[in-house]
């Protein structure tokens, strides 16, 4: 999107046109046979890609695999306007989910930008973690890792615009980006890698899940849920995001920066 | 908390003992005289400042102005383990709640370190936003919105150790900071500067709300519903923040580091 606006820097003050990335809601519904579309969640996205955010998020919560996907669409409920149309996803399983969506994804329950434990309903489901088969391929070494962030940023057309997005991209152990999906917010942008992966019919995992932010808890359990072998932040880890890598067996980097990262043993 | 870690640089490997953020999920449950206390959000946060968090949220959800709240405690639930005492805070109201809590945050929503638009059921009420009484008071100039980001990050004790959280501080058109908060969660960190004010008696709004990330949607949200007057974030805004920004009369001012600050008019 346009804005007008107004640098101020030592050269003085210059009123100019300037890009920001877009932010709009995004509602997920999910349907299977028998059962009517429900509302399980709402975050706030950079639109596009909307289909794969759907399809990894459901991955991503454990509700629904590889297989289970049968159809993604747009709404098109009468009572919505042209737009909005655009910001309602519904997901269409070939059978029931393998979770319970009414005891963890409730009607009213709704999610965020960078929401990972929304929908969840106490502390001891925030802390539950779906797994994924645990990646049996190679691992990558300190120099492919050092490598990642840089070749990330030169994939995000968006954020050469704005200055504005997250990026997270799926790569080999020798560093070949399969994936980048950028999105203003950094847990969407893993979910959109990851669906992108699952609605191509490809196993979502592979050896390496590169992000452009922090590694907080959350970000582990979607790499953890999804079955990668490493997680690369740019930024720094939390102690839970430490805790659960550990026992999940999950590669853990953060500081990944120039010519330094710093590995969690 | 303290991990071990190998650092790999062009000086080659280093192990050694490091610091990394705290990060634990917080459960906030809400109770007035004649209903019994109901859990309305899950959040992961870095504990401390725990029941500023809870009083922040809730005003800039509108669920609870300055004047409403009436105790605040940690819950002593017989089937909560110790820990889990600390993870869980009960507010309790003077009176029922301003908006209706069934609808907007039944039981089963929940929330994340990072969530805006949590308990909010669908894109319209993503979309809604409690107004606070518009900031009359001085407008800061360019040069002292330049040093807010300087002067929040001198005044953050965790980053400095673990260079992982996020940092939110409420300053006055002089720039004066006048209450930092800390948290891996850039949400949680503005709601529990609001919250800080809420307890202390005060009221949540002054001239300048200063933030250390983005400035996404539900930023501008929360410093709309505690009706302070401008934001001043360390990166970019997004379209929808623009948008409402201009709407409520907010100043916004992004990309503020070193000489140079953006202000979108």
């Amino acid at each position: 999107m346009r804005v007008t606006t107004v640098e101020h820097s030592p050269a003085g003050e210059q009123r100019r046109e300037d890009r920001v990335a877009a932010e709009e809601p995004l509602e997920i519904r999910l349907a299977w046979p028998g059962a009517a579309a429900r509302r399980v969640w709402v975050t706030m996205r950079t639109p596009g890609h909307d289909f794969e955010l759907a399809a990894g998020w459901l991955l991503h919560e454990g509700l629904a695999g590889l297989a289970d996907v049968r159809t993604v669409a747009y709404c098109t409920d009468v009572d919505l306007s042209p737009q909005e149309e655009f910001n309602v996803v519904t997901v269409t399983l070939g059978t029931a989910p393998a979770r319970d969506v009414s005891h963890r994804h409730a009607a009213a329950s709704a999610g965020s930008s960078a929401c990972g434990v929304c929908g969840k309903d106490s502390v001891a489901e925030a802390l539950s973690t779906p797994r994924g088969r645990r990646w049996a391929g190679p691992d990558p070494d300190a120099d492919v890792v050092r490598a990642l962030p840089d070749r990330l940023r030169e994939a995000q057309p968006v954020f050469g615009q704005t200055g504005g997005v997250h990026a997270a991209g799926l790569a080999t152990a020798a560093g070949e980006l399969l994936v980048v999906r950028e999105d203003v917010g950094r847990h969407n942008a893993v979910d959109k890698v990851t669906g992108a992966r699952v609605l191509a019919g490809l196993a979502p995992a592979e050896a390496v899940l590169v992000v452009s932010g922090r590694a907080g808890f959350e970000l582990v359990q979607k790499a953890v849920a999804a079955g990668v072998g490493s997680l690369v932040a740019v930024g720094a880890p939390s102690s839970l995001a430490v805790g659960l890598a550990h026992e999940a067996g999950l590669g853990l980097w953060g500081f990944t920066r120039g010519a330094r990262t710093v590995r969690y043993v």
